[in-house]
């Protein structure tokens, strides 16, 4: 049996995405489409020279829809031309576009995996994938809070000088300005943080705008982001690949506010197996409603 | 630089450590000794044949206590003859022996790394073993919990069918009878188990009870555990290798109580670096109290 | 599509075999069966302790036949009682009728994939578990050579102070007695052997020797070897997994000798893709003819 | 001990070189440097981001030349402004440069320990760095060919249905145009590829275009080549750190003829421990000479 991947788009985000997956040996065949040929065919070659100097086995194919009919997971990583902006929402009419115009080219393939979306702005651009898609709501997900959670794991973990893979906890809304940190869910070895600072030691507004500015920051001084993101993505292929039951937070649709936004969930071989709904102070749960305001508008603009 | 790692002790756990770290690469110099030097020499030849066969690079030492003067850690394994016991105190006088013969050997090397006890009655053991040693607490922890932890995790995981991996939370107390699961430190995505269950379905006793048996019922059918506690030290020792700051449950030296005892700990390349204090229920504290006294009797005995 | 593996027999050799995969992630559900119900339950509560504390999400089956119906690959080391025998094929007579017990009810289940025995006299009784399957001789291999090579591998290695993975090159015939080192295939970095060693100084008999004996070695130190082959037995399965078309030295039909006898051949999804007839001395082949008759004359007994 | 490598040059290469060992764990602390210290910042924080998202622990820091002193590797991958050339000695003015000024500050910082050069013209770059760095020649290599032989083992693997770790050999010469398949070394499960194809059937010459024009391809498809390089690197990295004693095909000091050229060696913690010298063809032998005089001429231009 066959662990089969398809990523749509083969810029920075989609390429380091599928260079974490050879790199890891997370599938066993990995198929690159991207509306410039040549760059797909690039890059499949470049997946395909690894071989001998990896421990994995993979078999890179370029540029072949048909052959998504058998894979598990799509990942849509479709970029728009410009990364400079400052609002992720701007970039929404070009990328609603290309999305619009990719999947159903999937969906004609017979494909009917889970599709994992990172193509920003992420919850929006996953609820147009799902439409358009037709697929259960559970099929359907974005990377959402996912990179910005490590980034949090990050920022808390050197701020209390612990390992980032010690530190638990979720940003949770939109992938994009409207995030917060779930503070209530964030401890280190089961001590919630607010209990392990030392007294008006840690500014959590800081600690918070440092998560949010993160992807900005590393877009001034590199141009793009992929290494988080594409590292996130490949936890999250390799979740649904071997039906991992694993929680992670991710862009999940929330039938009651009629959005895709992100939180934990647990996530398997059919994509969303449960939300968590972790139990937010009350001005968390008013940052989550406003979040997901911003998220619905921006869809229906 | 090279990390060297020894393991005194090549019966079931120490060689099945040796093992998981030959597999996962985790050290570069491997040293191994044991009373039967025979069985050291074979162990050795052993992980060296699988030099073809792995993407790690270890060099595999036996016999050679002086070669421990440069480790970085070393792993305590020394088993007693029999193991079908059920109390894991019992074992204490002929492991204290044990330990308090080899130790000496260790420190007379000029080793001043960090010593990794898995010899039970773990606690206690650990604590003859610093005393003889005279390394600081820092220097000197055991597996203690870390093996229940990983046990509670599988069962809670199983319970609610979720990734054992995504289950939080900490077994604490002896690495015996006296255990406790810290149920308030246990959540799954951020959510506490105590609301992820169904009203009147969990039956936590039960589930604590799984827990606590767990190795008994393994030593039933096969005779010894090995695979569980040998892949918990595995990453204990990767831990203080890569100087990890990262957060594990041991047995740590608790000053008030005058005992080493499981809880979460911050470990890094000296050791344990900071002990964690989830707060506790008031029964848990009670269940701590009362662990660390059956812990320090069994030590004055 | 789940990498599903079964393991029939889960004393030392299987069990280590069920550990590596786990450690390594390398398959996504393993089916453990054992005469011992008890035991290979043990070893599948074992293993599943792990999951928290490796990368890997494996699911553990113990006892159940029907599981087997959709494995890709089963693996049999069903052992004799006894260990310690000078010849390995003193054991055939046991361990034949344990192989004729076991195989009917692999393939009762549907079972269709690839069996990887390890099961001694390996050759022979991989011949026996083919015939009593009746599946396509390119769907049973033995584990043949395939220890032998990595022993020669080490052993080469260290002669010339090379990291072993760095030689090339084969030990062909019976994994047993038998067996020859075929030097003409032996070389490193495109150099052969008989080049690189400095006049007069290899003594290849001698090499040779301590290849054949390395086994024998191991056992009289630690009861039983099984890190070496339980690591390349994970290799096995993991290029059957992948389709991997990777070349390794197994016990393949011979058609021309009617025998399995141990030689490099491409491993894929279906098992031996195809035998590669490296183009060895007179002496050499006259050594591969005279290993064939031993194991036939063994198989005929 | 911590295993500390320093990249300097974080564009294209450096940066996944960096990202390849932060993603495998091949090492405990990076130092990022490149003169814009932005770009050096923000590559370094993207990396940091991955803390929690792999299983690796590394301590990544930016533009900190001092830190470099106790560095056990140093990868140099400084890049020209412009990569679509043609020749790659075109680029040799600009980048003899870059690292003439680069080489002076790794040396001030006290490092001792081994530069991996990447940079093209890779054969004589690697020859001024020595030069500049007064570092003994074997403390200085270049990746040479060992993209080139990555390539042509997945070019023969594809030809020949077999996975391209199992293909043997090496392209040697110069990391360019001159550069040559020493088709006498490249062997197939110790079957020479020239017995393996069938009659007729293999087109050398072409073969031999496919691994030589393959960069080129992918450049004009993708702008950069990166994966393959940057792996590659990684797994020289690794040789190094890990003392490996294995064989690679790297550009390595030739006393005889006055320059870095392709060949295979063998690696270890010193850098270059020993070249193999395999026998070639007299054909084989003039491609090298002359590739020699190609290299020697335009370090002398």
């Amino acid at each position: 049996m066959t662990r089969k991947v398809g990523i749509i788009g083969v810029g920075h985000v989609g390429a380091d995405t599928a260079f974490s997956l050879v790199t890891q040996g997370l599938c066993d065949v990995l198929v690159l489409i991207d509306e410039n040929k040549a760059k797909a065919d690039s890059q499949a070659i470049e997946l395909r020279d690894m071989a001998s100097l990896t421990a994995s086995r993979v078999q890179v194919i370029a540029n072949d829809y048909a052959a998504l009919e058998d894979a598990e997971v799509v990942v849509i990583a479709v970029g728009p031309k410009t990364l400079l902006r400052e609002d992720r929402l701007e970039e929404l009419a070009e990328t609603r576009e290309a999305v619009s115009e990719v999947t159903p080219k999937i969906i004609a393939s017979g494909f009917n995996g889970v599709i994992i979306n990172i193509t920003n702005p992420c919850d929006v651009i996953t609820q147009v994938i799902q439409k358009v898609s037709r697929l259960p709501h559970a099929q359907v997900l974005g990377t959402g809070t996912s990179l910005d959670t490590a980034r949090m794991k990050r920022v808390v973990g050197e701020f209390f000088s612990v390992d980032p893979k010690s530190v638990n906890g979720y940003v949770m809304g939109e992938h994009g300005e409207s995030q917060f940190v779930a503070w209530s869910t964030v401890n280190i070895g089961g001590c919630p943080v607010s209990e392990l600072a030392v007294e008006g030691e840690a500014n959590w507004l800081q600690l918070e705008s440092a998560v949010r500015g993160g992807g900005w920051a590393i877009l001034q001084g590199k141009g793009w982001t992929s290494f988080g993101i594409a590292t996130a993505t490949a936890r999250l292929v390799d979740a649904v690949l071997s039906d991992a039951q694993s929680v992670y937070p991710v862009a999940a649709w929330d039938d009651a506010k009629q959005v895709y936004i992100g939180q934990p969930a647990i996530i398997g071989k059919g994509g969303i197996v449960k939300r968590l709904h972790p139990k937010l102070t009350t001005a968390e749960n008013a940052a989550y409603e406003s979040s997901a305001r911003v998220i619905l508008d921006a869809f229906n603009r």
